[in-house]
């Protein structure tokens, strides 16, 4: 899963790979940092993935943490920042030309946590419009002509094209999940509400959680641990194989059969390593979870977004202020109460279908990234499971691919709070499908 | 409850008052206004309820509104906003020296949804620093030598001093409630996750709310539903007596004895008036929730302020880095984890006991406001209905006074989303105790 280090270039190393390099003296921060900066000049007129950077700073504060030999478990590890997430020393835009040039005077939570592990700041990656579906600039890597999936677009073709190890997303639908499936990465959503949002737009507080993309599970698990602010614990190993429920949410017949068939595939490949593999049936009522998603994150997003509807409206894209505002001032205050209602009973009644279940397996899109800017590809996959609050992985796996050789991830569910053993059963799948 | 308007100087007035006779043509905004800035000149040297306030822009603001005729439920409404929330126009400080200047782009969610109601916003009010313990300058009204309580401080003080008619505070312990109670004005924290708060200071995200300082329960529920993005309703007459528990947490003999006397009075009168009440036997396991609220708001807050702590530890004060900076730093996360499991099972098993009750009943505070800077007192009290996320109420009534005569309010809590109907029982409950 790691590659071999050493012998890829320095902009190909994984996070965990860096720190353990720098920590031993076999490389410097600043020749991490020039890789990755080399790697940015050579592609990113193709690719956009970078909305505000600045070699010159990046290298500066890689040389100043290589003279004070500033450690840590991230220390010399290069890293990108969704820009709706606030840092010191760059302006958070939120994807939108409302907000140009505006200039936090403090990191997020999770950039101060990052840094104080030694990550340095690469810079701030495209969002899409306050992380709603209006497309930024980015583009695939694996093919420009194909969309990266919205909103933590720049973060995960960043981290794809190998411009930088790890880069930070935020996840309210499927804006960590989708772009991972669809760029070839890791990607997690952690389980709602266990890290800390201090400096990080509010799109919809009752589903918003930060998100991951990285090049290798060993590098999601340690970043998760140094965001949550704890000493960082390797992936444990696990002793038996998994119990694995296949996850078919009631839009199953949306995504593209010939996903649909590499997760039942998988699925036959889990069972004949080992793993206990069987199919789990959702109450009744959880069809309702796509409009509870729809009404719950509509209605707080545009009241989140008072000010720029008052001041802006007509910088406002005609995307957002004809859908998700739409929605959002369209909805009642008690349809929005009856789907929170809605929404914490199901998460109760999830909760008891894990009594046999240590993972649940599905797909992390529907298919490939398509053709064009639709950023927002494959939504209805994600929202059950966002509303539900539970961790999720998109697994890049070699064996994932669409039709035209384009990544697909396999998505990893797991219980609230359980996300430390689904590292490990993740890891465990991840084995038993390239081995 | 809303005093006879009219013949009161006009900074006395409440917000839905003002509001109906600027409607009217009965006054202009620019008067109330600048009723407001007298009161203030005459008192703030020795309330200190302000830390951001200029009366010329205050008064242009007014104009301009007077000029366009704006209307909206809050038209012509001074209001006050803590400093740890988001203005365009002034700074935002959380209370600290680190932050000095620090100047957002835009309004909070809040500030926004109340201008579009036709609020003007006078100016900021002190808060404790970081909205923890340390305490701002803010003095009772009151009495001078004692504390408004926190860290809501300026906004309580000066709705309390006829000031402003209405303020916006936060709760995360109980910094709505507690200084209500103290400065003897109505103080509502409505239940956990219905309002927004993009651009609000996270403190600790999973018990952070709003929190309303007003003069009438009818102001509190007008600007709610402002502050929900809704159109405005009346509380509702209740046609029943309600069903009433009297809630004593664990630490109730801390409670000092008059004002556990008072409760019981009230318990008694309130029975007299037709209302059934009853004891409420809270579960066992309720007594951890002191220590929930502990360490989930201490874990979460030492992440929050990770910048603060990295770049400006000697700023912090003594009191917060050896309290709850302390606490959060040294709390490991199976602690953390652990506590907001029991948080959240006690959630449901307190959603259990409303089988037979409409509203609880319990004290707002320990007793009258201290002597001196102890800003937090009365913390334990208000901690285990904050982890329940239930709304309350701060009801400040003429019969409940201390032994020096400060006041001393009967806290009202309903379940959770039952702020609505909270409102309509406070009123029965109100007009039971002073008829």
């Amino acid at each position: 899963m790691s590659g071999g280090g050493d012998v890829n270039p320095l902009n190909e190393w994984t996070a965990s790979e860096i720190a353990a390099a720098v920590a031993a003296g076999r490389t410097t921060r600043e020749a991490v940092m020039r890789a990755c900066l080399d790697r940015i000049t050579a592609r990113e007129a193709e690719v956009q993935a970078w909305t505000n950077l600045d070699p010159g700073r990046a290298l500066d504060a890689a040389r100043a943490a290589d003279r004070e030999d500033r450690g840590g478990p991230l220390a010399g590890v290069p890293f990108g920042v969704k820009d709706i997430i606030d840092t010191e020393d760059y302006p958070t835009e939120w994807g939108t030309p409302i907000h140009r040039g505006r200039r936090p005077n403090r990191d997020a939570a999770c950039v101060a946590l990052t840094r104080r592990a030694g990550g340095v700041l690469l810079g701030k990656t495209v969002t899409t419009e306050f992380a709603n579906l209006h497309p930024g600039p980015t583009r695939n890597p694996h093919d420009l002509a194909r969309t990266p999936g919205g909103s933590s677009s720049g973060s995960a073709a960043a981290v794809a094209d190998h411009m930088v190890p790890v880069a930070l997303g935020t996840q309210t639908t499927g804006s960590t999940i989708r772009p991972a499936s669809f760029c070839g990465v890791f990607g997690y959503r952690p389980t709602y509400g266990e890290h800390r949002l201090n400096g990080v737009m509010e799109a919809s507080g009752s589903l918003d959680t930060l998100g991951i993309l990285a090049r290798s599970l060993d590098d999601v698990a340690l970043w998760r641990d140094v965001l949550l602010g704890i000493a960082p614990a390797p992936i444990a190993d696990i002793d038996r194989a998994p119990r694995i429920g296949i996850y078919r949410p009631h839009i199953w017949d949306e995504v593209e059969p010939g996903t649909r068939a590499l997760v039942e595939n998988a699925a036959r490949d889990l069972a004949k390593a080992g793993a206990d593999v069987r199919d789990v049936k959702l109450p009744a009522e959880f069809v309702g979870l796509n409009d509870a998603h729809r009404w719950i994150s509509s209605f707080e997003f545009a009241r989140n977004f008072t000010w720029e509807i008052a001041h802006h409206w007509n910088e406002i894209s005609e995307t957002l202020r004809t859908g998700r505002l739409a929605d959002g001032l369209g909805c009642g205050f008690e349809r929005y109460l009856q789907m929170k209602q809605l929404a914490e009973t199901s998460r109760r009644r999830f909760d008891a279908l894990w009594q046999d279940i240590d993972i649940m397996i599905t797909a992390a899109a529907y298919g490939e990234a398509p053709v064009g800017g639709n950023t927002f590809a494959s939504a209805p996959l994600y929202m059950m499971s966002t509303v539900l609050h539970v961790p999720s992985l998109s697994l890049s796996l070699p064996v994932f691919k669409g039709p035209h050789g384009m990544p697909i991830g396999l998505q990893i569910l797991a219980r609230r709070h359980d996300d430390r053993a689904l590292f490990g059963w993740a890891r465990w799948t991840y084995r038993a499908l390239t081995s």
